[in-house]
């Protein structure tokens, strides 16, 4: 059944043993919205704990202190935050798939799995949702505000990406009206990066090709980078991001070689071309602007079969 | 004289032929003010025009068109936003500098050199009093609230840095929500950078040392490294924020080799060590986390010079 905020309150304050749930891989969103809600739970005198997340990195630690569940609190009621499916539950989350009884979220895509589904799409970050619900029962404090800022902050990459909104600003205003120390929270997100991630970068901009002065940029790292500068996957997620801010390009390829004789592509244009036209030729898709395939060769075949599929769109259209 | 912005709103509605002056090699914020304000009068039947600043950057002109004043328009009144003294006026504004009539600004170092002084030192940037003061007019447009967000924005550093307060947010929330496209000013002020800038940076994490296990970096950059990348003097701007960014680093030290035998140091440190102690030393100085100093001798010799430095405050205190 779809709910609104309002009763999601409502019901929350109706009942009480609450284990929140958190998503796989787990994001600054879910994490502060999981958080943020037990925070509040406890401030009305509810029992709340987040279950722990095997996923998550240090990066969250700080935020974690005190909500974690002891392995033997049997939760009376079960709450997801930030989840869309039932496949994206974490691994201790196995055993509550069919037992989630209020889910918060702000994807588009979700699938209603829960018994109570509160779901605003319109919603840049979960914690725009969250902070609302908890301003029901009374104001916001800095330890409901600090989890949200971090919350509504990562998933707008600093309010930088197109899904932030007024809404968005607003609820940052609130959330700092608080006090807390929003500039430490930007820092340790966005003005702090890993030694060998800034290598990695470095590597990929030495061996950088660029096409047609410079508006078609082909980046690669191969298995002998990742290996010579000891990088863990994680150091290269997301790394097409970085291809694609280099001024006047319109046109970024990022190479990833994953295995011997494989190579995963990621392909982002600008409106000259179709990204997923690009890719389709090579086997992949996506969408017009971001789309990815992957070629069996080296990176030099890689580089080769995207330039031809390339060529092949720019003159056929 | 000091005044408050309703103030400078009245003045202004009771004068007419304005020009408006930015500061020299001016930021988003000085030009987003200045297109604004410049709007905002003609929308209330002025004539207002800008001066052409010679030090503006390609950066800035999607702003500025219809906006810079003819060469032969004689202003009644001229009037200056984010200049916090006429040591920053730019060449062209030269003949205007015991001119003004009215100063907009929020340095907290203003020296109140205009007839009228508006200055809100507790402001971000000096778009949140430009966007308060044209709202005595009439509500924002989307003409006049564009380049407040551009000024806004620019100003915190895309509301990361610790100037950001929660009235920074209310005010982006406002100026967007006249429709304008902040996802394409955040796309061209913070997620593009030029394919040198980045080559640089490259370069820096190749050549970088790290001492007692990463926590101290010396980051390098030579002639050579300048002549080769055919970088200019703009692509190694604020380059020690670069190094600064890395993930565990207490002590980040930036080397740039501005002639044959001479280098120019900069230190940001934590708690744990005094960047201006560090820098004294060695004949320089600044703040206690960040700090500067030149050595005469090659890029091996500066860091020879401030790990002695470093070692030397290490020990003493």
């Amino acid at each position: 059944m779809d709910i609104a905020y309002r009763e999601a309150a409502r019901w929350l304050m109706e009942h009480d043993g609450f284990l929140i749930l958190t998503h796989k891989r787990p994001d600054g969103d879910t994490i502060g919205c999981a958080v943020a809600l037990c925070h509040a739970l406890r401030s009305q005198g509810k029992t709340a704990w987040l279950l722990p997340n095997e996923d998550a990195t240090t990066l969250f630690t700080p935020y974690l202190g005190g909500v974690l569940a002891p392995a033997d609190f049997v939760p009376a009621h079960v709450v997801a935050v930030d989840i869309a499916s039932q496949g994206l539950f974490p691994k201790s989350a196995e055993g509550y798939r069919d037992k989630v009884e209020l889910c918060i979220d702000h994807h588009p895509s979700n699938e209603g799995y829960a018994q109570y589904n509160c779901v605003e799409a319109d919603k840049a970050a979960c914690g725009e949702i969250i902070c609302a619900l908890i301003k029901e029962w009374g104001p916001l404090t800095p330890q409901t505000a600090l989890p949200l800022y971090v919350a509504v902050s990562t998933d707008t990459g600093c309010f930088m990406y197109s899904n932030t909104s007024p809404n968005t600003h607003r609820v940052a205003a609130e959330l700092m009206d608080t006090g807390i120390d929003a500039a430490a929270v930007n820092k340790r997100h966005f003005r702090t990066k890993s030694y060998v991630r800034l290598r990695l970068e470095g590597r990929i901009m030495e061996t950088m090709e660029l096409h047609d002065e410079g508006r078609i940029a082909l980046a690669s790292i191969t298995l002998a980078d990742m290996e010579e500068l000891h990088a863990r996957e994680e150091d290269a997620e997301d790394i097409a991001a970085f291809t694609g801010q280099l001024e006047g390009v319109q046109t970024a390829v990022t190479i990833r070689e994953v295995a011997p004789g494989e190579c995963k592509l990621s392909v982002r244009t600008g409106a000259e071309l179709n990204a997923s036209k690009v890719c389709a030729l090579l086997g992949g898709g996506g969408h017009a602007a971001a789309s990815g395939c992957t070629v069996m060769g080296s990176v030099a075949d890689a580089k080769a079969a995207i330039m031809g599929a390339i060529r092949q769109v720019q003159d056929n259209g």
